[in-house]
């Protein structure tokens, strides 16, 4: 073994412990063809909320296309390539603080992928999919399912479909 | 340049636009000489809050090391090394979406680093830094700040002095 090759190997060696590639076997693609994102587990952060209409807790993470876009302002519209990522939880009492609410069962990881060309026939530029709780099913039933997804977004077209808005980090 | 040179400086190019250190210049450490992490904008998540006594959203990342911990269910106690970061942003409404919170103004970023000899001495194994708005001022006006910090941590002793569960996450 060449000592270069070596080297790429250690570099290899010191990244995978976090972003290795999960084993992703057993989940299945989303009805419409998107296979679940690699490593999304291990995406940086662009926001978080907490909806109380369906009490909820969110954390919206990024690929690296997506948080770089998001921390210099190109989200309108955002580049090809970003996927921006939600991670749901039913929201719980923090158990040792009384004042807080923290993540309780996991409900769902939804996608927004964004590709103006190959997503063009939908009017969006996006493809969406999500997978439901620890068993990660896909949702919907056919490839129309993201007809729901789009009527949802739709009252945020203008902002490039995307509701989320990056939080401030320095 | 040789071949596998670069391919190494390909590789390193690959990672760097997310991994890639921070500037860091102009950050002053903590008044105990802790130091704001590296990159700690790019770590995963390990859970998320929405404190209501005081109307602040957080998000809980962690280094490699708290991550990996945290998927395997060594928090108790966290292994040396392991960093833990709270994002804390005011909350505010979120405009497209009027059923949610969403963060608004940077309140601050804190941390707990484990390492059970080195901080052997204030009785927890960790030591905490706080760096304040996007300014990034260190919190507290000397090395006896984090007195505070243990004090409020105090009922969660027993869990190794972190309040945060991992959220669940397939």
């Amino acid at each position: 073994m060449s000592y270069n090759l070596l080297k790429i190997m250690i570099i290899l060696a010191l990244i995978s412990p976090v972003y290795a590639a999960r084993d992703g076997g057993g989940v299945e693609p989303a009805p419409n063809g998107i296979e679940l994102p690699e490593n999304y587990r291990d995406w940086s952060v662009v926001s978080s909320s907490h909806r109380i209409d369906n009490h909820t807790l969110r954390v919206i993470v990024g690929n690296e296309i997506a948080v770089k876009a998001a921390r210099t302002g190109q989200t309108n519209p955002w580049p090809n390539g970003a996927i921006l990522g939600k991670l749901v939880w039913k929201e719980a009492a923090q158990q040792h603080w009384p004042k807080a609410i923290a993540p309780g069962k996991f409900v769902h990881a939804e996608f927004m992928i964004k590709d103006s060309q190959a997503y063009e026939n939908n009017g969006t530029g996006w493809q969406w999919a999500r997978w439901v709780g620890t068993e990660q099913k896909p949702y919907g039933n056919d490839a129309d399912f993201s007809k729901e997804c789009i009527s949802c977004h739709t009252p945020v077209k203008s902002r490039d479909w995307v509701f989320t808005s990056p939080a401030q980090l320095p």
